[in-house]
């Protein structure tokens, strides 16, 4: 009964359980699975995090078991995702073709087109005719995936591809060579695998090949991990810009690891608010006399790190998709300052008519809210200014962008803030 | 010599040249395209914000000629993308076929399945023989993308797909209707573009089939136009997030208009950082009395910000990616709870120490600690609950949620510290 429920499920939706069982149960369900090749499947689609601690709780005969059953680019995932002397003990269990081609694939590293591919690659030679492609291709049972025929020359260098339905459409007598299309989109080992993503994503490609120095095929990418490239990296720069990191996932609900690894980037911004309010103990004196003055701190530093939020956001994001290059940035600069200003004249002149409003001074209305526009419009340039910089420096400009925009117009509002309002000090009385 | 280098080029590199090149410039390169086929493969690649601006430029009847040339979803994409009288001019002067079924297909609301998906779709009958099935095949003209067969009966109810490869694997003699995998995973019309991403990503597939109540085939969505979705949904998540809206990429460079979609939000926050203000200003006894407390505001409202930007951040991507629903939110909630006590407690101790060195003052040092401490650790649960209640109420919880998450950690920021402040105001002079 939950053995025939569970051959019905499809081996994501068995996956996805995983999450909410505790250790105990997972090593069971995992152990209900009869088919090793179904369990393999099951193992691959498991959360990372969720895996990393069910792979602790299973004989290292059954991990090395699945493995073999398992393509060698999840396999791949698997051990890395593994703690080191577990990956070694079951990489020295296996001892076969198939652990030789895993450790080749990790001499890659992680993140790139090498550390993504799958070598379990269906290539033809470009003599053979369409016919005999055909014929191959009934006969070959391990490679999955097939959608487009990479075909090469006898050294191995990839001459062109075609799809199976190019395949179907041509005469059966006619030469690969005369039938392929030439211009292969190509990635090399070392490609960053956002890369990989974006030129699949530009060219609408099913799969791409990774090629060495002399174009000789060395693996191919297929769209499903592209796919999982591309929301990695969306969620990896969506916790970078809030300063946290998207390692913690594989910590699970570890919260000591976790702490420890925002907690260098929450220090940093710490001395950084230590010397904003070190700046205001400079101006006390004028905030004692003026004790109205306090009343429009927030605001200020307020506005200023959601604008320069925004603007620092959308420059990090538009690098990431490609939309944003250092040949339209300055284009981008002067539309977030334009924006910047626009809106810093509006929330200026509401919040300098509450000053005025509120403690019947009209100096503090125009100290307010020219503080208000300064400090924005000087957020605004600054929120595509600094992630430009990390950018052309090498630095991914995500890095903390949120705490780090929060934490500088903190310093600046307030500097502009309470610079205008001791150049202005008599008529605040 | 510019025509035959423009030949050899990807339409999708074409399209990307757009961006760089002013109106005049842009308009005279999609003139240069002379192939009508590349130059709707071009159009539907050239970014909507860009597009949107040149299809002001060129004649209606070059328009309505590229139109026709274009598979029906891009061009459903491409209208909608236009000002309203121009797209009904256009489907005026197309008025046969072709614009009946994009007229259809733009019944469906924009973000979801029948929004996004393309009608052109290869289905065979049940009855008919693999041999048969390729022969369809090999004479299909139209259709872009098949990788799928999708087998229906003769009622167009869809009974189940199989890829070219299976088709090329199976006896030629034998039915379609005993070779299809009945488990078919598809979606109805009106299912969320963003649902149906997560299932092709879930099952690893290349196309997922809509289908009516019925389960009659509809259309299909190829996994390229998934990817699109995947992108447009995170980029407006993280606009989301940061309160401004991927609406103004429609908007190019146009900074008033910019400006208008996100001030709204910005004005909202503006009321928020004045009620902050307000009750610094009811505190400003306290803070005439003990005016070393003004040096650590910034530290504390910044550091619950960011904390409870952190949170927020993760439980909003986790909704998003399906890692984060509503049985596992306990112990998400539980574990940001116990990583901000324990950031609270390191960053507590650390500006409790500054205070005490900076200051001379051990209560002090103790008041700022511990308010730091508090402030740090609420803005964590903060950070989890507002996003879970607006997902629970229908709102989409990434909302403006970093300006939200900012302004409510400077509310709650100051009166904690402000409150234990005055509590111990006789210890801190
Ligand atoms: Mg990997
Ligand atoms: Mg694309
Ligand atoms: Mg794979
Ligand atoms: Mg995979
Ligand atoms: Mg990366
Ligand atoms: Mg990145
Ligand atoms: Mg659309
Ligand atoms: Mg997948
Ligand atoms: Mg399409
Ligand atoms: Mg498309
Ligand atoms: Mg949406
Ligand atoms: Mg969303
Ligand atoms: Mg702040």
């Amino acid at each position: 009964n939950l053995n025939n429920l569970l051959k019905k499920t499809h081996p994501a939706d068995i996956a996805h359980l995983f999450r909410y069982l505790d250790l105990k149960e997972q090593r069971v369900l995992f152990h209900l699975v009869e088919d090793v090749d179904t369990a393999a499947e099951v193992l691959s689609e498991i959360e990372h995090s969720v895996s990393a601690q069910l792979l602790e709780q299973i004989e290292k005969e059954t991990i090395v078991h699945v493995l073999q059953h398992m393509p060698y680019d999840d396999a791949v995932d698997i051990i890395q995702n593994m703690p080191e002397e577990l990956a070694e003990e079951v990489l020295d269990s296996m001892q076969d073709d198939c652990s030789d081609e895993i450790e080749q694939l990790m001499q890659y590293q992680e993140d790139t087109a090498g550390g993504i591919m799958s070598t379990e690659i269906f290539s033809l030679r470009e003599d053979i005719t369409a016919r005999q492609a055909i014929e191959a291709l009934q006969e070959a049972e391990d490679v999955e995936m097939v959608f487009y025929l990479y075909v090469t020359d006898m050294y191995n260098h990839l001459v062109g591809v075609l799809s199976l339905r190019q395949l179907l459409m041509v005469p059966p007598g006619r030469c690969l060579r005369d039938i392929v299309s030439p211009d292969v989109i190509s990635v090399r080992a070392d490609t960053d695998q956002e890369e990989v993503a974006q030129l699949v994503a530009k060219y609408n490609i099913l799969a791409i090949p990774v090629v060495d120095d002399h174009n000789k095929l060395l693996g191919i990418i297929t769209v499903d991990d592209v796919i999982d490239v591309m929301r990695q990296e969306a969620t990896e720069d969506i916790y970078k810009m809030a300063g946290a990191s998207e390692e913690e996932l594989m910590y699970g609900y570890k919260s000591f690891k976790i702490a420890r690894l925002r907690l260098p980037w929450l220090l940093v911004n710490l001395l950084g608010g230590v010397v904003t309010g070190y700046l205001m103990w400079w101006f006390q004196l004028t905030l004692k006399e003026v004790i109205a003055l306090i009343s429009f701190i927030p605001v200020i530093t307020g506005m200023g790190g959601n604008v320069g939020g925004q603007s620092a956001t959308i420059v990090v994001r538009g690098f990431a998709t490609g939309r944003i290059d250092f040949t339209t940035l300055r284009q981008v600069f002067f539309k977030e300052l334009r924006v910047g200003l626009i809106m810093g004249l509006v929330c200026g002149l509401v919040v300098g008519g509450i000053a005025i409003v509120w403690h019947h001074n009209p100096y503090l209305g125009l100290v307010v809210g020219s503080a208000m526009t300064i400090a924005m419009t000087v957020a605004a340039t600054m929120g595509v200014l600094a992630p430009a910089f990390f950018k052309r420096i090498g630095i991914d400009p995500a890095i903390a962008s949120t705490p780090f925009v929060q934490t500088s117009n903190d310093i600046t509002g307030i500097l502009i803030y309470f610079g205008m309002a001791t150049l202005f000090i008599s008529n605040l009385h």
